[in-house]
């Protein structure tokens, strides 16, 4: 098999994204340890996975900026590190992004792809991918979305059947998201597709082309911080019957991910994915689970998170554990991609199709088929994928 | 089957002891939930357990008072809670405990037993365990290790075999602890012995008369606060290849647990305990794991630790977790208490003998066998568990 | 001087109150510490003070139910303590009290003066003070407001003067809030008054009044937890110039306080008053400070606070500073109002009238004259406060 | 009055030396802010102290490296910003130091003075004084002690006068330490001398000293992070009489004074300093007040700080306030460095001589005349700097 995969991200000069090709470059040239990659251990040992050293990038972002100056105003990675690899990045310029205000309220950038209609948009993205591959002289190629959350959207009858679908593209459907038309570009171009934010764009007409099309999709909404402990210290309480009265996590951050989520609409749609994980981990509703996400400036892109969990033990006697967790939010995201688009790579070689439940470890809110409960138990996702790349 | 079982407490009238004995009094009466045991949730559902309201409870205790001012002492339970069970906790009284200066810096106490040989006061305790059942005609009973913590000590020749040790015994051979030997009077009596103390009782010897006389042992050191959690957060960053650079755990707490940890022997003897999980867990040697325990007047019986976990993740940046878990230290041992009673009785009715790894879960340092490695993954060991009832 | 003092509490049945009156209890039987209180410490030696031992409680509530009753709904206080006292609560039945649906959204409780006008209303509540007074052969009242925090409203026309309030009242102005009415009612008895909420309530109007009539006044909303450590910590920043960057502040808590702050209107007002402290102590205008409250059930009483700072030092390196205040709303409060009242008593004997800025130390948004910068810093208002009492 | 200020520091290759110079460095060039300093604030607005901008370091240091090689080695400041005054950094190389294993276990490094005698080494210190004025023609000097902290040691008799300690130079007597020769050296050299360390020496003899040569001298040991919060939130317990019953400090850092710390003499000066500054700002012994230090090995320079207070309020019912603090050793030691060579400096020129009891708020363990407690309480050392500065 080659080991050269192509990945196009949409949100290319957002910090993960730029995290992710400076961290590929760095690697490459030995200036920084690989770690924090599933793909990279033992775990994965054996699977046949696209090599790190032939991946090539490409991708979709409103800011025109390249790469390296993106990267830069970001402030993830330190500044000595990004100059050792600041020709790669330099190198890199995003393809014209399609965006829409009812989606998205805080729309920075002028590389717009500006259309008369969808057909025309989702046109022009497939042809983006066609040109990524013959430029690159690629065979196979994944889609990441690491966008900023558009707004709070719920599925309506135009997402329904594909068929509605694609009657609502005829006519410029505006409850057709950006997200939708890069998924939908996706399918049409045979491309696996991981949504890592938590935007609506899975709906039911969607999964019903990648099943068509036979193309692998995964999401939503990467499992990063605070998510990730979560789904870690609930199944201890559950094991020891440790009752949880009310758990209340603040979360603080200053990238632009937090600026978006400012916006109430957009916080909703973050909130509603990162509440669902608790109950069904530990077999009862939580009469007060709180979530609250707030812009804080001073961080950028160093997240914190404040978890306080009241739980009631033997007699009903009270305790509290409080979880402090002082990461990077890029930092914590980037590897997640990497493993998901190899993953994906994987699934498709396998010519497996639609929903991909064995990576539900990497999300939040992981995709899963209708009418069933999604596992959140992190040991037990990790199972699942051992499970999988262990056959 | 008979659902009568007898409790021997060693610890009788300490702040574990007293919660266990109010608890089931409290429970029994329905002034308090049914919380925190394994053995009460749908986890244990069809494993045919001794219920908790026929329990009968002795024990052995170098304090004289009665178990209604004991627990007054520990302030452990709210004063309202424990004087609607006043009744049966002052009915309450220890048996004579034996000890020793040199594995107890600070004995308090006057409830001695003061006999020539050790010998003699093994065949007590035998006896204070034949007394006991004959009087609440008991079938089944359960002994269960809940004294202070005492001095470090190693495994020397005496220990190693059952022939040395009981030739320790004829010549009081001071290497051999109280815990030992109550552990050898238990295994003598045909008595499940649990250790829910740091201290080094399951010495080969003993071990090796566990086998021989079909009698199942547990241990050590109860896995309640900082331990638990440790054990649940490990594996996440194991699974997310997030490298552990550094671990450091305090703890403060101020009952007298935390008095005889005070002494540096004590202490050594329970750090030693709780250092050991981490690495097995990881796959790797944490460079900078500290555990340290300090006596806290203030706190009493709630004890508090505090955890800092250095992690480096992609590209080696650096991040940090805080954990903060304000428990109470009786209140989440005690439930396990009763757990590993009921568990252990059920094995011996079982007719299984020696070390019972399926009980890894309640243990910082699980029993094991002799070159092999325990398993410290609180998920592994939960499963461990469940294959265990399931059979 | 006779050390006999009545208090009228408006908000008499709430957490603070009845903490206030079992205290008080308490402190006489021997049965709890006189602790919390400046004015029993030598801070306080000398001055000319009301006794805690002749203290007469009287007041206001939505709630009819009794002192006892309401003390044991609020679980502040052990159970077993609250015991001790039980008759002298028992025996304490509120005055029916006035409100407003405009100015407040759940009004709980069916002890409400329904009255055809604003002035029959005030007239009553006099009535309540003079009958009060009559009772109990005082000579001297303090009324404080300790209710719940009202909706956020601001300075209108009929708030202005005098004459327009007066008028208002004639023709029952909506704008008139039932903090304004006691307040106006205290002015007419000749009744220092206290407004331990950020209600509004001191307007210029009865600021007017507070003068002509010669009453003082003191206000507003207690600093106890949050805002106290806030304007301790915030002076040692600025003495040694570590910039404040951020500041972010979080509260939970599960009291009938805390649920009318979920209403969006009254926790406006709260916030506000939270908020002001922290520029004029630092002589800069943060560019990030954000104070969250969040009530959360399983707390209760029992407030919790975190607050995270960031700041920048030598050469702009950042560094970060977290308080987490695990306190007792009512509990912090309680002395508060003992001061308050005591210290309002002492100030009327000495004729003095309007704002009393020597008590700013008390308030999170301390009164002041028109035009003035408050003082925040909690040294200086303690130096402020010295000097009052050693003139 | 001349601007030109030398600074001759122990241990000038350490982290905070390091972090002085390239500081002053990148301030001059305006590639960092002026901040920290309160010499720079308004603060000290109107006092005639000496300029930065012509600022010139000397000093001693076991390590024989140049600045720039020990900066890049300790880790502190960003490689970016040190590659900005590399030059400056890289011209300067330490004098050889003088050290004894008698006061430092861990003596890394071969740059030390290898003399027959302390009257020889003390003749050389003081040359390099005399040599370093010459060579940058300045007309003062300050001292300031920057080492590593030296083992514990009481004062005794070699002590206690001029006449015995000079003797005891005479004599070689080992109980004389380093840091006690380096200030012989300074006041003998009539050069105001800083003792950032808690080292001992400013004992009696030399105190006498500083009298009859009339050298002011100022320590001891730096009050920059957990201390400095303490003395902050020591007095608003005080003022609200809320009681403190108990008080941990836990400490944990990386850098080589940590190390240093690690060793039990070295850790039992450090925390003798530390413990000494609650009970005289609260009035009365806090039952336990504990302090532990730990070397952590990932923190490097990147010390934190966990406070838990316990405290008792109204009713004796119980509270906790926990602060933790997130900072940098040497980036809050460093800009009090800087202020204290100006303002020693400016106590110079005043003819000021002895105990500059007006710089207390610079250290944890402030020196005072005999017999007097020394403030510890911060706002009122804030006080009498301002006092003086505006004289």
């Amino acid at each position: 098999m080659s080991q050269k995969l192509g990945l196009c991200l949409i949100g290319a000069n957002g910090a993960v994204s730029t995290t992710v090709m400076a961290g590929v470059a760095l690697m490459r040239k030995g200036l920084a340890p690989r770690r924090g990659m599933i793909t990279e251990t033992r775990f994965a040992a054996g699977a046949d996975l696209a090599s790190l050293d032939q991946m090539v990038f490409g991708g979709w972002d409103l800011r025109e900026d390249n790469a390296y100056e993106a990267a830069m105003s970001h402030q993830v990675l330190p500044i000595h590190l990004l100059n050792f690899v600041k020709d790669e990045l330099s190198a890199f310029k995003p393809w014209k992004a399609t965006a829409s205000k009812r989606f998205l309220h805080s729309m920075a950038g002028k590389n717009i792809l500006q259309l008369g209609s969808m057909r025309e948009e989702i046109a022009k993205i497939s042809q983006d991918i066609a040109d990524f591959k013959a430029a690159h002289n690629l065979d196979r190629v994944v889609m990441v979305n690491l966008t900023s959350t558009e707004k709070y959207c719920e599925v309506s009858d135009v997402h329904r059947t594909l068929a509605a679908f694609e009657k609502g593209l005829d006519s410029n459907d505006e409850r057709i998201s950006p997200a939708m038309k890069y998924l939908y570009a996706a399918l049409d171009s045979n491309t696996p597709y991981v949504n890592f934010t938590p935007s609506l764009s899975n709906v039911p007409a969607l999964l019903e082309m990648s099943l068509k099309k036979q193309v692998p999709v995964a999401g939503e909404d990467g499992k990063t911080g605070q998510t990730l402990l979560k789904t870690a210290v609930a199944p201890v309480l559950a094991l020891r019957d440790l009752h949880v009265e009310g758990w209340y996590s603040a979360n603080i951050l200053g990238n632009n991910d937090g600026l978006v989520l400012n916006d109430p609409e957009s916080n909703k749609t973050k909130v509603t994915s990162k509440q669902r994980v608790l109950d069904s981990i530990l077999g009862y509703q939580v009469e007060d689970h709180q979530v609250h996400i707030h812009y804080y400036k001073p961080r950028g892109d160093a997240k914190e998170s404040w978890d306080n969990i009241d739980i009631a033990g033997f007699l009903g006697e009270r305790m509290q554990i409080k979880v402090n967790f002082l990461c990077k939010d890029s930092i914590l995201a980037a590897p997640l991609v990497l493993d998901l688009a190899r993953l994906m790579d994987l699934a498709k070689r396998q010519g497996r199709s639609g929903i991909q439940e064995q990576l539900s470890l990497f999300f939040k809110a992981p995709y899963h088929a209708a009418g069933k409960e999604p596992e959140h138990n992190l040991f037990k996702q990790g199972e699942m994928l051992r499970a999988w790349l262990q056959a």
